[in-house]
């Protein structure tokens, strides 16, 4: 098949965008940018952060962009991030689909399970034209085993502990220094004051660094099973 | 004890804000308005509402204000707070606490457990000089049970739904409803996309409603015992 011009694949996670330049099936530029996810970063900021990857792949005419981002849940939320790809790539035809997609197709398979566990987390899997799908919910409903959603247990296990009146414990510690604070009471306001998911994201490394070392809660959370009540999962799938 | 001047009572939730003018032990003036909490809403936001409760209020000179706000976890979330209520009521004592501390002292009681469960949740109980709290830790870490949490519930349970296939039932079809929107899959963008805590919290009444029509999801969720993991829980307490 021969495509006149350039091909643009873009995986578009929670934090960051990267963007690779085909032509003629060579990959010939490769370019990182800030995430351009709809429902993670303002439109201003996706349009920004897309036109950055734009331009550092540089080259001539694009006659398609094939794009996969989390959030891409609805016909309306493909439409909106189109729009903002294609003023960058005039009469390409621009597919934007759900980042799970991706990585099938990469792999150059036709059936099989796709996890995605970065800053944000979700599962697809597909088999003799049939499709299912976890997760990719999004941080305020979901992601659960995604980044935030580590550093995220680990702020809750360090509450828990001050609940109960304990002193700070090695992972807590780690936390608490991390994050530049005093005492685990000043998490509260931290998480809300507008420290991003990326930033909680980061944390993760703390809950793997503490299970590698047998931290009993780190090793809790890394083996949570059911972050979903099972009784009304169990409504949700038989009703 | 005679106090010079007013004493002005202030309850600040996480949707609103609610005022009372004492003046020689007799409730003079009760005025509402948004909510104040600096962790739910901007500084400019607080301020303004502040401004409007006062405003409201009116009377002469004030001696002491006396303010029951969630988020209260530091001296530095009290001093924020502070700092908005002084300059309304200039030269009177302003204290500033949890809003858990409001309600056994409006019982009178100097033991008990004091249960909020509004747009968000915490508890706080005292005996003998002891206290202990549970909650209160805001709505991206906690807060289970709040009617942000139930709202929440909802949309969770509706989605789980969809990824196993099913057809939307009378819970899910009265939140599409209520939403405005036609499938459940826009639920993701929707929740993502700055609709707030309070409009969420708005839709735990159809959780409610459902329950007591015996919709076993919904009573499950209003029945769930442990949004934190027993394990790490136990974890949290034993270590």
């Amino acid at each position: 098949m021969t495509i006149a011009g350039a091909v643009i694949g873009l995986d578009i996670g929670g934090s960051k965008t990267r963007g690779i330049r085909w032509l003629d099936g060579t990959a010939e530029a490769d370019a990182s940018g800030g995430s351009a996810n709809v429902q993670n970063v303002s439109r201003t900021q996706a349009r920004k952060n897309l036109e950055g990857v734009f331009a550092r792949l540089r080259g001539g005419p694009i006659s398609e962009v094939v794009a996969g981002s989390g959030g891409i849940d609805t016909a309306h939320d493909a439409k909106a991030l189109t729009e903002l790809i294609q003023p960058l790539a005039p009469g390409a035809v621009v597919t934007v689909v759900h980042d799970t997609r991706l990585l099938l197709a990469a792999a150059d398979c036709s059936s099989g399970i796709a996890v995605i566990a970065g800053t944000g987390s979700a599962a697809w899997g597909t088999t003799g034209g049939h499709h299912a799908r976890a997760g990719g919910w999004g941080y305020l409903l979901g992601d659960e085993g995604s980044g935030y959603w580590f550093g995220r247990e680990a702020v809750r296990y360090s509450l828990e502990r001050m609940n109960h009146g304990h002193p700070a414990d090695e992972l807590t510690q780690a936390l608490l220094e991390a994050c530049g604070i005093p005492g685990p009471e000043a998490l509260i306001a931290l998480f809300h004051s507008g420290a991003g998911r990326q930033y909680w994201a980061g944390m993760s490394r703390l809950v793997f660094e503490h299970a590698a070392t047998g931290h009993p809660a780190a090793l809790e959370m890394i083996d949570q099973p059911e972050p979903i009540s099972p009784r009304w999962r169990q409504n949700a799938r038989n009703n």
